[in-house]
């Protein structure tokens, strides 16, 4: 874990937000990106309230980018600033790096575009309290082997997208004692609830990142056509190509045909989002 | 967790040992059976050696009975002694209550009737150490209901048996804050580390008298022909039958012809053990 995304994303500095899927102009984001980027500025201390953080952002001052055009990943909204923790991922076989922030749970959270003093408290405990944690536990433990997690949990019923809770109680088991062995009694046990009460979902950011890492190995080779990266920004789809670099190739996103709330149809859906699809 | 098995287990006195299946003499008992319990009769302090513990049980003088008989059950030979601590599993519906001793995990171990220094050694940590510690713990946690577990844990992979997993998993994850609540850290460690290690067998000690409660709402209903218990102790296969109290009827257990190691064939092999079959 980074505690500050600046420090190690490359290129994430304190004027960018990354976003999911290929590249995208605010005036094109779809409502929970607008709403997601104009909490984060809050979160960021930019503004005081999302109302100035939706000016803002409409400003043309903050500059956005796409997650993967910065060795990053994120699910739904996907948005990265400058000053949230980020796990970091390595592929100890290329060296490469990849990041992608800590998952906030189900309800009402930033990467649906949710906002309000709940979830900006949330951002804030996972950033003063979850992130220090959880990065002194990592070390202590000297990494985490999390492809041998994701192994085990797609025997446990787990498809590390949707169905994460083997995968987070794997996460857990590996992390416990180290997690008390270097923190505070009661900080250890409230971070060890968090995740548990959050398995359903946690584990995903360590998965997501893994994939990208997977894809990323077949980055840059020479005449070759696989797709290393596909991902949606709630407006757009778009893929890269192996051998064509950080060239995007984007075509409107398709609305899912899923349940919906009673009262609600396809017509109030938002297009496909999130970077999930690596 | 009863920390020793005679303060809760019915009929379980000082000069009785449990075993796994329907009832057999010491003279009729398979290898791994006379094995173990001359082994347990070293852990209870009744004689110093094991070749002293061999003699003393075949003397006449030590009751043997099945667990069945007292409402508890036990892996392989299921040997249950006076002084080893228990699982206390109840059925909130019937106010059941079935006893298992923990599990000692792979390797050279008593349930296999495996003995020596190292073995013992393990039955006292788990009586002095490991049994204490969870026991405040799961009465911190209220208690922890297995019924859930083991239903997610089916979802996960598990089959409650051979595969447990997920079971052990999702039992740290509720026990884990409790444990490091009651706990010297240095003891939770240890105990988490022992569950972890062993995750692959450790809660079949809880999923198995789970199963027996499950079974045992089903006994002594009038004219019901429901089988209730199925048990081998590595020379007889007995079963019990819902209206006919606690009555065995027995045959001799099968030879399972499975994967042996090199060398060993099935004319090698001990009869069908253990009162898994609940």
């Amino acid at each position: 874990i980074e505690l500050e995304a600046k420090n190690i994303v490359p290129g994430l500095d304190d004027n960018t937000i990354l976003h999911a899927g290929p590249p995208i102009e605010w005036e094109r984001m779809s409502g929970p990106m607008k709403g997601g980027i104009a909490g984060i500025l809050v979160y960021e201390g930019r503004v005081n309230t999302w109302e100035e953080g939706y000016e803002l952002a409409a400003s043309g001052e903050i500059k956005f980018s796409p997650n993967h055009d910065h060795d990053a990943v994120g699910p739904m909204i996907g948005v990265t600033s400058p000053h949230q923790p980020v796990f970091v991922l390595e592929d100890p076989k290329t060296g490469k790096k990849a990041y992608c922030t800590l998952n906030e749970g189900r309800g009402k959270v930033l990467r649906f575009g949710g906002f309000g003093e709940d979830v900006l408290e949330r951002l804030n405990w996972m950033k003063e309290v979850l992130a220090p944690a959880l990065k002194k536990a990592i070390k202590h433990a000297n990494g985490i082997d999390i492809r041998r997690i994701i192994s085990e949990s797609l025997h446990m019923g787990d498809e590390a997208h949707n169905r994460n809770r083997s995968g987070s109680y794997l996460f857990l088991s590996e992390i416990a004692p180290h997690l008390y062995d270097t923190n505070d009694a009661e900080i250890a046990k409230e971070v060890f609830n968090f995740i548990k009460k959050n398995a359903d979902i946690f584990h995903l950011n360590l998965s997501m990142p893994s994939a990208k890492l997977i894809a990323d190995a077949a980055r840059d080779i020479e005449y070759c056509t696989i797709v290393v990266a596909m991902a949606r920004n709630g407006t757009d789809t778009g893929i890269q190509v192996s051998s064509l670099g950080r060239q995007w190739f984007a075509a409107p996103a398709p609305i899912v045909d899923g349940l919906f709330f009673p009262g609600y149809s396809k017509e109030d859906g938002c297009p496909d989002l999130g970077d999930s699809t690596i």
